[in-house]
């Protein structure tokens, strides 16, 4: 049994200048916090989402008999590797999500109409500003940790640069310090697919009352597959039909990876924005931290002050153990106090939402050192 | 300059039995001959294509300025690795593709209607059924060798097994014994966009005078990303941005790899059947020799008496080295003599078209073998 999640919104009346040089005049976060924050409010949590997750990070939501359960709960919650019993944790939906915080499917204010793909563009530095609003109105004034996977763990990356001071552990999951072009271009391929759906409608689908669905279902497919190693997938469909038999068609499904395929798009596309994908693809391209330094890595996190955990899984091909190890490298440069683990876990990039029990202890030892650490300077237990 | 090549096409007025247990009343068959066949017609090589290729295999095209160059012009020509001044080349166009062999645009005798997706569901098997009878019609007992890379090594791979006796050498380049779930995955991601595209008309777009472009496209992106190697991506792509700052636009470009996949996309729509993808890609998806042999390739293999090239490239994750030295395992299982090389080229899947040095020369002193054995036997140069 889990505990139950409470979403809460909190509106920010201040215009925030967003990296493109636009504001966003007004918007409202949408986050969930579990366990309870002590007097010195040194006990926080801020756990980042990565391109369809949400502010629901753990436990399950009460009364309607969901079992809607949080996506880190192998993770995060009572005697969990985050333990809720000591740490108070934050859970929050980044701003053009489709999960509740300000987006695309809502009103601008100014016109009174519905955003649509009028929504200023994002990058990762946006969302750790909007952020740090949100951790400053709950008092808090430093993170004991900021955590992700993924494009989560760019957010964690881009939090210790941003706010070196507010950040005392940062813990970076299956990320990469920017994407190469592979990854560029699945993304491209995905928002193509998206833009292309006559039901787009230019990203203004909200009034006609359609959902891009056929491109949203093909995005998550190409999703899909680069979630998953290429062994996993072998194991477990490898070349299994769904039929006993062959049944010569071209457009039915023959194979199970197919079937499995097809489900994930499906169900996708009854849940996601399209104008969501968009947005957190492009952040996720556009994220480099090292490029107003000359591409030097090493440059962009001098300023960092942070503590690290840097986790990868070896089998993970779209954010693989090389590009973790560039930002261990920079760290070690900048004489950062690293922890680096690789783990031989098979799923792919999938591994960092999976209960790989390496993986888990690793993570509960880093949480119990910190909480330790709380302890001697007698603040916490 | 290269050789003026002239297209011919072969009709066969026999039923072709398919694997699908459909019969095929009539077709033609669209190729093209480089060289000469001699006396004893004992020096006739065929070259089978991959997905989008054509019977143009080498030379280019005569009076309309055309700079059209055959796809494999790097290998196939005078002086050339596989050099028609000693071998008759036979270039194919598959059945079901879209370059003038019988296809899914062209009329259905039986009903006098454009066949469009009810076109037969064909197989690696069915093509080399169908090229045996090119074959004998040109009078060519048995193949000194049969050639081809990807779908086109698969072709090459059928034809030691369907006509044990009739080849003398299998060249299997960038090839498989079988699909694996991911390619299969990335194949179903092709046909989803292509048969989701409102335009496909359930595949009989010919009727309204449309083409499924979108899905064209889509299809084109994917399958460009998996033919590169991450490598080739980065340096000949990286992040380089089309403009020199950042737009912070969704949907217009922003880096050079999404310049580059749309071109490819755009033009690939332009001139590629949907009806043909969708059957190319499920003969990929069904080619499986080892299947009928409870998964057995050497079983499968046992039947094969010619001599085997097979070649593979390092840095190919589409085809990788190791599915192609499951190949030669099963191969040298049955003591087959096999030349098996694993080029260390940079350039993924696609480094089977490309002019890599050792590669071309591997080819060049593979034939040339071939050539002299032939002078042996007295019965050539």
């Amino acid at each position: 049994m889990s505990f139950i999640a409470i979403p809460q919104i909190m509106h920010f009346a201040e215009p925030l200048l967003l990296s493109s040089g636009e504001s966003l005049e007004q918007y409202h976060l949408t986050y969930e916090t579990y366990g309870e924050l002590n007097n010195n409010k040194d006990n926080a949590v801020l756990i980042c989402h990565a391109l369809n997750a949400s502010h629901h990070v753990a436990g399950v939501y009460a009364g309607d008999g969901s079992d809607n359960v949080g996506w880190w709960d192998s993770m995060i919650g009572p005697n969990k590797p985050v333990d809720t019993n000591k740490f108070f944790v934050i859970g929050v939906n980044n701003l053009g999500s489709c999960f509740g915080s300000t987006g695309p499917m809502h009103v601008n204010p100014k016109t009174q109409k519905v955003w649509g793909a009028d929504f200023p563009v994002l990058t990762v530095e946006d969302w750790v500003h909007s952020q740090e609003r949100l951790i400053s109105a709950l008092g808090i004034n430093r993170l004991t940790a900021v955590m992700g996977g993924s494009l989560g763990g760019m957010q964690a990356l881009s939090w210790s640069i941003e706010f070196p001071d507010r950040v005392a552990h940062a813990v970076v999951i299956a990320s990469a310090p920017n994407l190469n072009a592979e990854n560029i271009a699945f993304n491209e391929v995905a928002r193509r697919a998206i833009v292309n759906d006559p039901d787009f409608h230019g990203g203004h689908f909200y009034e006609y009352g359609v959902v891009p669905k056929r491109g949203l279902k093909i995005a998550r497919m190409v999703g899909h597959i680069t979630y998953l190693s290429d062994d996993v997938m072998n194991s477990k469909f490898g070349r299994s039909l769904k039929n006993e038999e062959i049944q010569f068609s071209t457009q039915n499904v023959e194979f199970q990876i197919e079937s499995y395929l097809r489900y994930q798009g499906e169900k996708f596309s009854e849940y996601f924005d399209a104008n969501t994908y968009l947005l957190i693809t492009r952040a996720l391209d556009y994220f480099d931290p090292a490029k107003a330094h000359n591409n030097n890595l090493t440059r962009a996190l001098e300023k960092t002050k942070a503590n690290f955990l840097v986790v990868s899984f070896k089998t993970d091909w779209r954010f693989s153990p090389t590009r973790s190890r560039e930002i261990v490298k920079a760290l070690i440069d900048n004489k950062r106090a690293v922890t680096y683990a690789e783990i031989d876990a098979p799923h792919g990039h999938d591994a960092f939402l999976l209960e790989d029990e390496r993986y888990i202890s690793l993570v509960r030892a880093y949480f119990e050192g910190i909480s330790k650490k709380i302890t001697w300077v007698g603040e916490y237990e």
